[in-house]
Parts: C-alpha cells; structure tokens; sequence
C-alpha cells in the first residue's frame, strides 16, 4: 500500500478540516511594495500550498506540503519557474499545535523551548525574497496553526550588459523547508517531510521529458524512505512513475533534481550515466571544461541538479541509484533509476530486484 | 564585554612582555636565495605578526595572530595580496612554554609526545613558498618560544602564453594556521585560535567596500564562537563592523571569506544572497555557466569566498547565516548579516534578534 | 619489508594456485551485442585482471585486483584510456570461498544475510557499460570464485555538433571496485583492498610524466595504509616510485588521481602546489576562472585528478600530502611528495623525516 493509498481513508477528513479551518482563517494583510523584492513590482504567478499531517510512520510524526491538503507528499510539489518569474505562495498552516508542541518537545531534534512559539513557516533557497518572506522567527514570517501567510519569491534573471555579467540570476536546483518546527532552524519541520524542490531555468534552456526529486536525508533515507519504499512496486510500467517510482523509457530526457538535509553529508551516485558538474548538468560550450562526474558530496542543504538521457549508449535496464557511503547504502539508502526499451519494456521486470537483507550494520 | 575590552587590562603587561622579549629574541638568519620562491627575487612587501596568548575561555587556551600583540585576534589579521607580490613575515613567537606543553600534552587534541618540540610556525595554502617557509617540524620551519623566523609567500601570478593557461596564478580565497601546535598537523594550534584568511586578487579584480571572514571550526563554532556571541551588540552600528558583527549598507559589494577547520565538515548558508561557485563568486563571462549556489560543503581547511551586494533586490534587514547541519545551526553556529537602508538604519534594530535557547541538542 | 617483499614467499604457491584454478575456470559465454554500449561495435582493447587474496593485515583480509596474480597491488592497476577506447576486461576470481564468506559474515561490514551469494565482481565509475557489465546482484553480473566474466567499458567520446556540446563524454578521473563483497554494495571488497584508478584522456590532453593514485578509505588510510607505511623507504630513489613513495623530479609533470571510499568524508591536501577545479587540474582557457584549490573534500566514491609541475616556484624537498580532517592527518593519514633536484638529489635525505607519535588520537 503507497502512501496516496493509505491516505485514502483520510481524505474526507481533510477535506472537511480544509473547508473548516478556511472559515477561521484570519483575512491576510495585502501585500505592499517591502513585501517585494526590487525589480518585482507585481506577482506574475500566484499559487496554494498546504502544510499538512500525513499519518505516523514509526509513530514519528509525518507533516507535508501539497497544492491540495489531500496530495500533499514527501517530497512536496516541485517548483518550476523561469528566470523573471515572481511567485506568489500563499501557505496554510493545517498543522495542529499539538504535532507542533510534540516536535518542539522532541528530546533528540526539539528546541525543548517552552518560549518557542509554534507554527510552520516558508523558506526557500536561491530566490529572492525580502525579509517577511524569509520564513523564520527572527523576521517573524512564520504561520500559527490555522492562520495562513503570502511569501513572494522572485527569480531574478541574470543580466548581462557590454559583455560583462552585472547579476548572475537564480537559474539552479535549489530546495524550499521549513524553518521553525522543533527549533528556528526548522529541524523538526525538514525531518518530518517539510521540503521539496525548486527548479529555476533561464530563457532557452533545454527542457526535460521527466523531473524526479532525490532528497538525501537524516537515517540514511531517500525521501525519507529506506529501500524497497524508495523503489517503485514490483512488475512496474511507466504509469507508476513518482518520486518513489523513477522511470523512463530510453532516449528520454530525464532531470534529477538533488537536495541533502538533516545532519548528514552524503554521496549521490547513479549507475551508468554521469553528467557534468555545471548548473544544468550540462558542458555550456566547447570551451567549458568542467569535471564530469557521476557521483557527488551532497552536504544539508545542498542541491544540485542535472539531466541525462536515460540509458544512453548504456541502454535499457534496472540502474542503481544510492549513496555511496558504504553505510547509508548497506543501510538501504537506495532504489533504482528503470530505463525501459524504446517499446516500453523493462527486462527482467518480473524478477523485480531484491536485495539482500542486512543484518550487521548499525 | 567583547575581547578586545577583556584584553584592555592585559595590554601593558603584554607591551611590557614584548619588550622584554624583543630584548632576548636571537637575530635571525638573513634571507637566502633557497628561501624565496623561483620568481621571487626579493619580497617586495614585509611584515610583522605576533603569535600571542589571549585569556582563556572555558578554562582553554586562546591563541592568536596580531600585527601587534596587543591587537591580536581571532581569526587572526586578513592578508590581503595581489598576483605578483612576495611577502615576507616576521612572526615573532610570544606564546609561553607552558601553555604549549598543556596543548601538546592535551588528552583529546594533542600527540602526548614528550619527544615533541614546543613552539608555533605559520603556514599558508595557495601561494607558493620554500621549504624554510612550509612552518612544519619536518622541514624544521616552526619557532620556539621567545624567537621568530621570516616566511617569504609569492603569489604566483596566472601567465598565459599563446592563448594557453601556462600558470593559473594564486588567486584565490586561502588560509593561513599554525601547524606545530599540540601535534605535526597544528591540530591545537588552529583549535585554539591561530588561523586567518588570505586573500590574492587578480590584477583587474572586482574589490569589494568590506571583507568579512567566516570560519567554521570545532564544536559548532564561527570564528570559534556561538550565537550570540557571533552577533553584533545590541542596536549595532556601522562602527561595530568586525568579524564578530557583519554589517553593511545595502548596495554596498561585500565580501565573505569562508574557511573550514578542525575535524567536522559543515555547510556554509547565507540568507536571501547566493553567489557563484568559481573563484570569484562571480561568473567570469556570458560563456560561464558555473553552478549558482546559496549553500555550500566546507570540509577541513577548504577555504572559498564571494563577492554580494548587500541586499541586492532582496532589500534591507537581518540575514541568517549559518551552518546549515542541522545539529550545529541548534548548537548556535548562527549568526546574522545585517544590511542596513542606505540611509544607515538598521530596521528592527530596536528589537534585537533573539533566538530561542535551545536544550535539546548534543 | 614492504607488502612485495612480504609476498615473495607466497609467488610460487600463487602460480601453482592459478594454474590449477586455470583448469577449472568454466569457459565464459561469448560477448553479445547486448553486452556492448551502443556505439562500441567491438572491443579495440583486451586486458585481463586477477582478483586475489593478500597476506592478511592487522589479522584482516587483504583482497587486491592485479594484472597477474602475483602482482596485485592496492590499489589495482591504474587503467588509462583515451575518449573512444572500448576496453574488454577478463576478471578472474581468484579469492577462496571462506575469505568471502568471512567478510559476508563480518559483525561490522559485512550483511550477514546468508543468503547473499559468495563471489567478487568488477564495478566502474564514469565510463559506459551495459548491465551485463555493472558488476551487481541486482544485474546478475559477478563472479563466483573459480570463475571469470568479461566486463566491457566504452569510453564514450564528446560529441560536439554546430558548437554546441551535444555529449560530454566521459573524460576524468574515476574509479573502479568490487560491489558484491561483503554487502550489496561490495563494502568489504573495497574496504579489503579491491579497487584501482581509471583515468579517461581526451584527444588532445596533456600527458604526464608520471601518475600516482591516492585513495583516502576507512581508518584514517591512504591506500589502506598509515604513515610511514605511506611512505618511501629511508634514502628514498627516484627508482622507489609506487603508490606508497610519490617522488619526481623537479620540473616533471606529475598526475595525482584521488579516491575517496568507504564511509569517512576527507579533505586532500598538497603542500607547496595548487591546482584548478576542473577536468584536469587546468585552467581550459583565459576565460576559465575555475576556483584555484589545494585541498578539496573528498566524499565516498568521489574522484578527482590534476597535473602539477613539481616544485614549480617553490622548488624541491619533501612535501607534505595528507588529509586535512584533524583527527584523521594526527593518526597518520599523511605522507610526502619528494621532489629531488634536477640533479636527482633529495634534500636531506640522509635525515628522512620522521613524525612525532601521537598518542592521544582516537
């Protein structure tokens, strides 16, 4: 059973707390100029996001963010923008105090603070934004339970003037969490499932055929989940396709999009491809002779992104995808990237891959 | 009570001591070809740095590196050079034998080798130098207690010659530590306090209105301290710029040198700025597509810098900057830049930024 | 007595082993197209590799890849290949039943599960190769003992058309290890020693005078070893250069290949040479402003390589080359460049450097 599946029950639940919870939440102020950075003088694009209770896994509570309460998801929806996009968010903070106070009272990750406030909060990595879309304490940009609150993130294009780079842009793989559950550095929040991705492209990008998320995270876990609940169910077909499920048929162009959070500092390696350590994964041009590589120190908080074409000159096939410190992979901190045949065959699909049981490491 | 004020009351005897010292320090050697790098023919730049004892804190040694004794500081005096130039430092050795002994014979941090010497030496990462300038015992560059040696850096400027990279210069964000203190590697001497940046610029370069230097070290420290210790005074001012409070005026270009010691690898985060990752943090050209980044691994004496704007389309205010491991950030291994409007107010400067105590962390 | 001396005894009994294990090796299936990457027709390049046992070290296993049984070496053999090569592999499995078992069976490293078969296997960083040649469980592409299987690597050529890079190729500093041994993800196998340098020129590239590998593991190693066993012997010649005695002469071009493996992250660093981040330790050109480095972070599976001229500027004498990670440099992650005079001498050799034995490191 997924986690959409177990979810299911829940729905009608959620549904109900959204319509209730939205009677009570508090008009917002309008947004003014301090509210935008420089150059945006309007949102161009404006959307939802909610924070919101999954069931326990491990009795651990599990919080998400999603464009509806009821496909919120570990990790949350990923945000593509263009360079000179300025997005509008608009968070609702569903959590209850209760989940809040527990993570706050968390001896091993928790502030233990009676004075920390609780509520769930917005930030983001690489964008732009002005200080009450900061989502921390210290600027006191965070949402209490039941209110909701507007961050404005602005993908600053890169400018170029007399052949000189005057500003670099946004263009990258960056990552949004949140920052004030358990502690003000949202220790709680991200451990829990309160993060997901950020793609910025600049005008005349490649574009991919697939985005899959990889978030290397505390416990050796992908996406919070340790082998075989990062990979996709048995006998798989291309429909399964999640950030629990790659897939892709080969010739496609596929984009993964790297985050590292929690405590941990990993290595990122894929099976048969590599790609070139610039923004996009890509050598720029001739002249760019940046290293290549397929494997890549992921500190908290890092990201990065590329994109491939899936099972060139190595075609088809089940290709492991896993943290290469020995211990987070024999821990089970892997799945597999499945590159099916041109006629959307993957080979030896109905053995699907097993591997075996580790008993020794701690 | 910052340091400087704590030191107030030392700074005569510490005059005292160095005069007397002065007296008993054996003349040095003169400088020999051996000793200067190939193209360096003569140092056209000299100084003086001393090795001191500052008070203890927590009971442990602090040591640091000073243009005078009583100006020493940690991290130690930015050197700041161009390609091209050769310097020659004296450094004069004030630290004590006793206090040497106890980090030579320190449980967790020294060799416990009574074979060991004592002294203290000064090496450097990037520029170029000569055995005699390597500042380890084997190649027996180190100064004993009550003595000083001169140590010639060149940095190396970048040739080209036919539009070939023959020589890719110096230029660069280094670092200079002890490297005989408490073990052969420095091990005491850095985690006591004797580290600084250096930093070569290029002729042409960019420079910037401040220089700011960051280092991550043991224990979930920032320049060897935590938050608040980190931050400014309360309702700062411009005047109180130092390494212990980052301030700036919005629009002005500012300069963050970043260096990493110790044993721990942390990840350096700064708030609502990114930067590029080449070596000026600026991309070289419109052909540079080097990856963007807010966030960045620093493992043991890896060193980086850039270059922002303060506030550049993100407006004025305090930015987080902080380690981005989640453990270290809760430990305090936080502190804020604060960007001030260009008419040098600081908002919310009345109400200082306070963050919540934190009990539950390691 | 160094690791080839230790091995003399053992040359004969390893031959009369190989030739008896000769006569047993099943014969292998031919190689199909489905083994082949797409655009490697057929193999330009034929080579065959033993996997053998070692004399154990400290009572542990000691497992090494080598050209010929009784020349194993950790690390293996350095394959050098040029953009276009496609390189066929014969790996012979040499290792005994019980060694594999014992490491499958180890409390710390191994899985433990004993259903997990018993063999070794041949596993590749950066180049191209089909699942055939993955050397995984999941593939079904080891070795059990007495047998042998065939790995192909194609080292696919970037591809630029109308200037525009539409492959990157796969030029660069890489690796290869066992990925059964032990667990899943060949733990035991590199942690015993089975692991070599693959380094993948493109037309065109500089070639050095001489290469050396140094791969930083578990236990505060370099090439499994500590410091003096990193080292050169007493007096050391310019006829003792191995992978545990790194000596050139002044003003020869020398290439450093570094691994990282095993669970521990580290930090290289080189006394006296810098290099620039990129493919090859250049700069690609004038507009190339790479960062300039001489210590770097080198996670699990991590690989990177540079050239340097040998005491450029700074001249000859012994360099210090270790990690930077405090802890692991004071336990003897450490050893020396030696660069000798364009007179073949080494600068006080006669007095070879010894350091100072720490007894308080963990």
């Amino acid at each position: 059973m997924n986690a959409r599946d177990r979810l299911a029950w829940l729905r009608p639940l959620l549904l109900a707390g959204l319509v209730a919870a939205a009677a009570f939440i508090p008009a917002q102020r309008a947004l003014t100029r301090g509210d935008l950075p420089t150059t945006c003088v309007e949102p161009n694009r404006h959307m939802t996001m909610y924070a919101v209770e999954l069931p326990r896994e491990d009795g651990k509570p599990r919080l998400a963010y999603g464009l509806t309460p009821d496909t919120a998801s570990i990790p949350g929806p990923t945000i593509k923008m263009i360079e000179g996009d300025c997005l509008a968010i608009t968070v609702v903070n569903t959590v209850s105090r209760d989940v809040l106070r527990e993570l706050r009272d968390d001896p091993l990750l928790g502030s233990r603070d009676p004075d920390m406030p609780l509520g769930v909060s917005l930030h983001v990595h690489g964008v732009k934004y002005t200080q009450s879309s900061d989502g921390t304490f210290a600027t006191n940009s965070w949402i209490p339970p039941d209110e909701s609150r507007t961050y404005v993130w602005f993908a600053a294009p890169k400018i170029v003037a007399a052949g000189r780079v005057i500003s670099q842009g946004t263009a990258g793989y960056w990552w949004y969490h949140d920052h004030v559950v358990g502690t003000d550095h949202g220790t709680g929040g991200a451990a829990s499932g309160l993060f997901g991705a950020v793609i910025v492209r600049r005008a005349g990008d490649v574009t991919p055929d697939r985005t899959y998320v990889v978030a290397m995270g505390p416990d050796a876990t992908l996406n919070l989940k340790r082998f075989p609940e990062t990979d996709c169910p048995a006998e798989p077909s291309l429909e399964d396709a999640s950030n629990s499920c790659y897939v892709a048929v080969q010739g496609e162009r596929v984009e993964f999009a790297v985050i590292g959070f929690g405590d941990d500092f990993h290595t990122f390696h894929l099976h048969g491809h590599n790609w070139a350590d610039t923004r996009t994964g890509m050598l720029a041009s001739q002249l760019d002779d940046s290293r290549l590589v397929d494997n890549k120190t992921v500190g908290p908080a890092d990201t990065f992104g590329f994109q491939i074409v899936a099972g060139e000159e190595v075609g088809p096939g089940s290709w492991m995808l896993h943290c290469h410190v020995q211990a987070h992979s024999d821990r089970g901190m892997v799945t597999f990237f499945h590159v099916f045949t041109p006629a959307g065959i993957l080979l030896n699909s109905s053995a699907p891959v097993e591997l075996h049981e580790h008993f020794g490491r701690p």
